[in-house]
């Protein structure tokens, strides 16, 4: 027998539009699969008028108050994908409240506010799901929520921000300058005209915020992440580093150890061999290390239309496969997790530049005690750049005391290894 | 409320005690995410006295006899880890026609009796789950069960056989012989006295006719696979590759066009900047296509006891929860699949070696109007390797022909291209 499940979707832009097109192609094919049969019955937009050739090539209703979505007793699921933290916030909220499931890919919002949607949603007995929040195409959240359960997660890392990793890989591949790299991002409308949400770090650490919750089962706060963004990677940086064998990327981290965390978005130097250093351009990678299985990744598309509206549309399914064999609401994690302790990060291999260096360096790093597996004459004269063994926190720190008494720091990246 | 998941495992080789181990571990995590008590209430072995020390530090119940595991009403999940087609078939029925949920990791029971399997587990309305079978920690089949439903996908290519991926990694890497690589294969425990299954392609083929199934909703024969091994991949073809920008892998690979099915495992050339050539030694991974999402790769260790085991141990309690909720019995493909019609392999880039080339090859090869894309003098001096442009099967034989007028040929393969 088939079984109506009744959709509004909240915004039209570009991944509601995604999902609008990828519903009406997978109609018949779903229908077949599950038995059921999806329909959008309402999208919210601000203006009806704009919208009125979509609006009948897909036969779509529109409307531009939340109340006729609330109060309409057949709307099964409420799409959100306005994004932001208020209207948002407030509609899905209200939504939970009338006991709708709801399905967001709003980052910002869940990473925030996702314990209180959470506890919500479980009042209410309904489901609120948000593949799409996390690197875009690729079902993380779920293969975290169910390949994991008996298995225990010690670190993860991940490439989450399309935006940058497309930036650092023209920058490589082209031999561009972060500008140039920048204006390409811009053109390919892969970056906003104020880049700063991507190229900082705000993106990745918000989605981090959401993994950390579902792969180590805690709690962080926007300041307990390390955040530093990449527009001070210079060309010259990524040629120091290919040289040495490694590559730049915008690296999402988080280690668990004694149940107490460390976790960060910045810039690092990873080894061409490793499988993380080939996820290119607008792709992103989730790398997963647990006790029983040791190293998994899962790579796709980070973002665009089809992809991130496919992880919506699973999200769709799940819940209207778990509504008709009257499963508990589904939630992705807990709502009461415990709030993260935090560890100071372990020693790293580091990547330094310098300028105007007075002596040999060599020597100079011998002398203090420093080992330096790997150096290279400078790119411009006045340049050296060097690799050195293992430090902590605290030695590195004293390192850069001594080097900038004899030289001018133009870069310190940290090397990640597996 | 707590509920006891009474298990039987057949079989106590490597995977089985991986999975009294992992279970072991995880019992107190597993009890708290789902409020079931997990219990290996027997264990079937051959000799009760060989295993004592282990039945002892596990608590375990040996038995020799299957009919009572059969004949216990308690025990509601068998897991199958013996291997080979005939008692573990035998052994499967019979638990399914006692009601029993039956998971396994037998790849070669599965891709060979999947559909009976599966049909006789329907009937009884018990789930048969077989994650483990394909790319051991890796959950690609319940990946393509749960995020692909509404997508389609168009292709499927895999690194699926650990022993084989070994010894091509090590040819690279030490640069050392075919005949070395399966040595140390050999000594590391990757590679049985008689590596066939492995290196002839057999494991791999198995493993595609699974994943054929799941992605692309066909039933293939193993006649239908196109099969060659790495018996007769060189130090020098890996040398050669390398310096033509490639990686030599065997590759697992189905494409669907317009429902009709081309699949082989074949050792192939694959650009170093493609994700999949980053998978390596006994890694697995597994490269999707599809068209919502694009490209998806899932990867991990293809087998080791405890990534192993930990897909059996999912499979578990995916069925222990749906149990719970009295979901109809999971199944991971319908038991009625129609037999894939096939196509012939679309035209590809191509790699030659040539040795006693009695011609200027170039000259030769623009003269009857092949484009080389890319020329190397040999390694050995009377060798030559070269790419040509895209041809197909046909042109592919009519080019063999020409050039075996005036050289021996001494290897071709083809170059796979996302």
């Amino acid at each position: 027998m088939e079984k109506e499940v009744n959709i509004a979707v909240l915004g039209l832009g570009v991944v509601a539009s995604g999902l609008i097109e990828n519903l009406a192609m997978a109609k018949d094919k779903t229908r077949q699969q599950t038995g059921m049969r999806l329909s959008i019955t309402k999208v919210m937009v601000r203006s009806k008028e704009k919208r009125r050739a979509q609006a009948e090539k897909y036969q779509l209703a529109f409307t531009t108050e939340m109340n006729e979505i609330l109060e309409d007793p057949t709307i099964d699921i409420v799409v959100e994908l306005i994004g932001g933290t208020s209207d948002a916030k407030r509609w899905i909220t209200q939504a939970l409240q009338q006991k709708k499931h709801v399905v967001t890919a709003n980052k910002d919002l869940i990473a925030q506010f996702g314990n209180e949607l959470t506890a919500i949603a479980k009042d209410n007995d309904v489901s609120l799901l948000y593949e799409a929040s996390v690197a875009g195409g690729i079902p993380i959240l779920q293969n975290l929520n169910t390949n994991f359960i008996a298995d225990e997660i010690t670190g993860i890392q991940g490439i989450l921000n399309g935006t940058s990793n497309f930036m650092l890989t023209q920058m490589a591949e082209k031999e561009i300058s972060y500008d140039e790299a920048l204006e390409t991002a811009q053109a390919a409308g892969f970056a906003e005209s104020d880049p700063t949400n991507d190229v900082d770090g705000w993106d990745a650490v918000y989605k981090l915020m959401i993994l950390v919750r579902l792969a180590l089962g805690k709690n962080l706060s926007l300041n307990d992440i390390e955040m530093q963004g990449i527009r001070e990677i210079t060309q010259s940086d990524i040629t120091y580093a290919q040289n040495f064998g490694y590559q730049i990327k915008l690296l999402a981290q988080a280690e668990k150890k004694a149940e107490k965390i460390h976790a960060s978005v910045t810039p690092v130097l990873i080894s061409q061999e490793h499988p993380i250093a080939l996820v290119k351009n607008e792709m992103n990678g989730v790398f997963v290390e647990s006790k029983f299985i040791g190293s998994s990744m899962f790579y796709g598309p980070g973002a665009g239309a089809s992809p991130t509206a496919a992880s919506v549309l699973t999200d769709i399914l799940r819940i209207a496969q778990s509504k008709e064999s009257n499963d508990p609401a589904l939630q992705m994690c807990s709502s009461d997790l415990p709030q993260g302790e935090l560890i100071r990060k372990g020693p790293t291999l580091n990547y330094f530049v310098l300028t105007n260096c007075k002596v040999d360096i060599k020597d100079f790093l011998v002398k203090h005690q420093v080992n330096p597996l790997m150096i290279q004459q400078g790119i411009e004269n006045d340049e050296v750049a060097f690799i050195t063994e293992r430090l902590s926190e605290t030695e590195k720190k004293s390192l850069k005391g001594q080097v900038k008494q004899v030289s001018n720091i133009k870069q310190i990246l940290s090397i990640w290894e597996d």
